[in-house]
């Protein structure tokens, strides 16, 4: 399938009138010296449009959350805003009074260097709970960040570097499209790695319907013309359809963020509503950008050696289809045997089995596919063992990555999550400090 | 506090009138030849009662259950039962019609063998899931289990032995009190490992009330007189105290079962009411037995490396407090920080966090304590980190055994969980066949 849209280079600055930058300014202490480069890692970026840009933003809902967070909410749900400002290596969460401080005082800062207002800047910190910021090198960082700002590509990949924590590889993407014949982009970066199974909404409160359950952040830049309600119902269903569908570990961060910017520089037509085709193309196309990420956010997860993505289908609600898939993708021995390349079908029942969802062992079918294949190569059918040679099953289950079907037969609903195992990696990498 | 019961040996055959045996039946098939005893591990086991015994139950609420769950629970609702039989090596779940067949086989087998009714006998199953028994191996091994019972204290430590799976040693405790004047006895065996957060019922039905997530399998006698509903209320408060509260790895086995058998023969005055001081001391005395089983399976957790206890006070309720507690004792990242001996206060805060219990931030005390002491160290007063130096933390969280206290300050509900670390060895361990 031909899809209306290609990808492009630039992420964040690839849509039209959006600056980008990443700095050095020694967030960790490690009081590195003149002249060395020893853990001299990007710490602090930069994100700003040269015109006010309509906002939309997602939130953890975790509640214990971070500073930064706790100021962002409020102002992502103004009209408009003009730049993020985030930084790696602290996660200004459980950080008190002092904490909501300093992350107003990032915000201030960054807005007096742009010249714009102090509630249209959004502030993201990723990186160890419970320190207070080092203020002095932010303040320093967020002056070198502001006079660093560009156009160019290499902005936007060092602003990708210095949201990294664990990350082994920045994530960016870029992708154009056609708007009444005129081009348009939307970019985005984002980072993961670690505590990570975000459960997003956009007041960072919990609905009743959110998973109960890294951090990651992830800034999209469009240049779009389109309204706030919009914009924050695209963001929704987006991030709906990615950012809140993968885990790692099954820990819901504090500081998890989404926020996306539109600046309606592109001189397209502008998106009118939720109906119109243009909205419809844009909104695959920002699924597209998120999925992308957060796929991203799991192939380079702590100690990841093995992706799988898990469809449960069949079960009486969507809701209890999410629960059950869910249970399988966080379970410690369904993971360890993935690492393994085990196909384990009897540790994935047991898990579907102890999971809210309605399971009827007789009803169930597991199967393994290779991505992009049809064929699924079923391991159980209607509760009891296949055929199938464990040698056959085996050959998928210990690729790469690879796909687990699962039918409950009990009704219509759905869900998809996209995971990974769970390596001696992940436990060495976790350990300590 | 001197305690009423004292420790003795014999566990599960110190009652009097109880006989036990553990047998090797090849139920793996490693097919070792004459005179190797490569892999003989003892994998039959037979617990039995000279008289008829009043029974009582607790099963996995695991939807997928093992076949010799199900044939076992209606057999544990009956009143009298005289014996048990169990192998390791296999589950015999989600092995359909001749799972069933088979769990009835070994019971009907066992039955004939001990000249006792086919519904007095209750059968376990611990191992592989999805493997159907070898039952011709099965039934020369309940053949020579039978011809192996004995009131020796060695029988009872062979069939704890022949319960054994990832197990590194056997289980067994026993412990002696009076009644009336006339001494009485509780003995028990167990096992654990991996699989391992049981959440069981009489019924094997999950109540609304039950935390939703080893096989861990635990035989109970005891020569006291008693009356079955006295027995299974007894038992209900001693697994909801122990097996129950304890968590390695956030799985609940499809295999799960405690089993209880009073036979009567101390000659000891018959417990007449839940109200009588008898009672009293035949309640304590048996949760004292089931704790001590439930924390040695904690600590012979697969990979475990440092046992912690999670105190979790000041919930709204009791539901709250468990489920709190459950979310810090089963987060990979608070377990691996855990196996690192770090006093990592701020993946606590995040697992809280995302628990379905209320949690405000500012309000959070958490502290570490050595287990038989009185003094908390605490990290965090009130939401805030407390000037505690990192290195008297360190020393507590980097023993083999500590506690971490947790107050939520926004009630009176309540929850203990024992817990451990996620180690490397966890997951080489479970990774593969």
């Amino acid at each position: 399938m031909k899809s209306f849209f290609h990808s492009i280079d630039g992420s964040v600055v690839a849509p039209k009138g959006f600056k980008a930058s990443g700095v050095f300014c020694d967030i960790k202490r490690l009081g590195t010296g003149k002249g060395s480069n020893k853990g001299r890692k990007l710490d602090l970026a930069m994100v700003a449009s040269d015109a006010p840009a309509v906002v939309a933003g997602m939130f953890t809902t975790n509640q214990v959350c971070a500073a930064p967070v706790k100021v962002s909410v409020p102002r992502a749900a103004l009209k408009r805003s003009r730049a993020i400002v985030a930084n790696s290596g602290n996660a200004n969460a459980c950080t008190g009074a002092q904490g909501m401080k300093d992350a107003i005082e990032m915000g201030a800062l960054t807005a007096k260097e742009l010249g714009v207002g102090e509630e249209e800047v959004l502030i993201c910190s990723t990186g160890r709970i419970g320190l207070n910021l080092p203020m002095e090198n932010v303040r320093n960082g967020i002056r070198l960040a502001a006079g660093a700002l560009s156009h160019d590509a290499t902005s936007a990949h060092n602003a990708a570097e210095a949201i990294m924590t664990s990350d082994s590889v920045t994530k960016e993407v870029a992708v154009e499209f056609k708007i009444g014949g005129s081009p348009v982009r939307i970019g985005g970066i984002c980072k993961g790695a670690g505590m990570i199974e975000p459960g997003m909404s956009p007041t960072g409160s919990r609905p009743a319907t959110m998973p109960l359950h890294a951090t990651m952040l992830c800034f999209v830049t469009t240049d779009v013309a389109i309204s706030k309600t919009l914009l924050q119902r695209a963001l929704k269903q987006a991030v709906a359809l990615s950012f809140n569908r993968i885990t790692v570990d099954g820990d819901m961060s504090t500081n998890d963020s989404v926020i996306v910017l539109a600046n309606g520089q592109s001189g397209a037509a502008r998106i009118r509503s939720s109906s119109s085709p243009d909205f419809i193309r844009f909104q695959e196309a920002l699924n597209h950008v998120c999925l992308d990420l957060a796929k991203k956010i799991v192939a380079d997860g702590e100690g990841v050696t093995r992706k799988v993505t898990v469809f449960l289908n069949g079960a009486r609600t969507h809701k209890e289809a999410d629960a059950a898939a869910r249970c399988v993708a966080n379970s410690e021995l369904v993971k360890t045997s993935w690492y393994g390349g085990d196909p384990n079908w009897g540790r994935v029942m047991d898990a579907l089995g102890y999971s809210p969802s309605k399971v009827v062992e007789e009803k169930v079918d597991i199967g393994y596919r290779i991505p992009g294949s049809r064929k699924v190569l079923f391991a159980l059918k209607k509760g009891r063992p296949t055929r199938t040679p464990i040698e056959d099953l085996r050959k998928i289950s210990g690729a790469e990555e690879f796909e687990i079907v699962i039918n409950l037969n009990l009704g219509k609903g759905e869900a998809i999550i996209y995971t990974c195992d769970l390596s001696e990696e992940y436990v060495d990498f976790n350990k300590g400090e």
